[in-house]
């Protein structure tokens, strides 16, 4: 019994969404769609451990997968293969046979997301369906000096979308860096795990912040309170990457 | 009567090049789109002057363009309302009124077309219509010390297509710049004027430098040689944008 471990790229505005839908559905997610291939390559039934869902239209750069086979399929062979009987907006960028033990959800130690803004008075054409389009003459430096409030080991209560299986809303954000480059911001936030929408309404509250709607220091005030309605609005999925995970 | 300037951004993969292809015609060139659009608004039959036509497939940051009216409707008015009523992968992002004189294309100083190169060994799906995908350890500096026998004035009979209606071949190349950044090469080329097919000429020699088939300078002997066959493929229209257009 062999453990592949997949690295994934994927254009979510797409499909919908990661997790596994099942047959009964008529459209498909992509754990959907890679079971399906991965079974037809490997002639048994296959079923993929994400490192974790993203949502509809979330990207992915690099989303890992795993799962195990009795297949003597060679790894160069599964990959492309693999790649060309994938729909366009999905990739396997790498591929590697791991330890029997690795799980791609239980193992993660890091997930680091970006989320990408389009500022410009006019949406950019290329990106349309990767970033955020939110025109505005945004305060980078109010926005950092808010991020760093969000940094360390925090219960993010107030930035969690619902009630969830979480046992605790405990987590640690490791770093959020925030880069402008012409037309658009980027944020790119790290954490040992994220609850429901987490990353979503993070940005959503930096956006007050950069829109000078909401002060730095009041990061700190919506953290205590532990209450969802204090943050800011849970923006959009189409400018949300999944960017890597590390074990 | 007045002279308007419109700064055009768009997403070549939708549509068929910038070219007018007339009423016959069943799909639609962006000018078409365009001269249809602002025709309708502002109630009169204009004819829009580019600073130059681009093939299918090739987009563009920032093409330009004028016309001119008769109509009274503000510029703010003209700017929102073409942008609600043009289809998604067309933008307006600047409009102004110029001296009447003022020609797209006779008064055009000099144009910067970008090239984007994806090496991946799996295509990025995030640029598969906006980069040509060819997998190669590519030799960066070969190519920098080859783009340097392009720069300056040459006759660049080599480097174009066919025999166009142009009364000389010579032009005068300004810069070239190129940088890989991750997985993704940018070639940069600002001239006075390119003959047909120039760009994807110079960037299908560039890339045959790039991989050890040609030398650097072979790039002299090509352009002595003044035959068309001597220079690399014309490579794909999917990695070109028009950047500028300078006045």
């Amino acid at each position: 019994m062999k453990n592949i471990k997949l690295t994934i790229m994927y254009d979510g505005s797409r499909f919908l969404g990661w997790q596994r839908l099942g047959s009964e559905h008529g459209e498909k997610s992509i754990q959907d769609i890679l079971e399906q291939n991965i079974s037809k390559l490997l002639g048994e039934a296959i079923k993929i451990i994400g490192s974790g869902r993203t949502d509809t239209g979330v990207h992915a750069f690099a989303q890992i997968a795993n799962f195990h086979t009795r297949s003597t399929m060679g790894l160069e062979d599964i990959f492309r293969t693999l790649n060309h009987s994938l729909p366009e907006g999905i990739s396997i960028t790498d591929i590697e046979e791991v330890q029997k033990e690795f799980h791609s959800r239980y193992d993660a130690k890091s997930k680091t997301y970006e989320y990408h803004i389009d500022t410009r008075e006019v949406a950019n054409v290329f990106t349309r369906k990767y970033a955020l389009h939110e025109p505005f003459s945004y305060d980078i430096n109010a926005m950092k000096e808010a991020s760093r409030y969000l940094i360390g080991e925090h219960d993010f209560q107030a930035f969690a979308s619902r009630m969830n299986d979480d046992r605790t809303t405990i987590r640690i954000i490791e770093s959020i860096d925030i880069d402008k480059e012409e037309d658009e911001i980027r944020i790119s936030i790290k954490g040992n795990g994220f609850l429901y929408h987490m990353v979503r309404i993070m940005v959503g509250t930096l956006i007050l912040v950069g829109k000078g709607k909401m002060k730095p220091e009041d990061i700190k005030r919506i953290l205590e309170s532990r209450n969802r309605k204090n943050a800011g609005p849970t923006v959009s999925s189409v400018g949300l990457f999944l960017k890597r995970v590390e074990y």
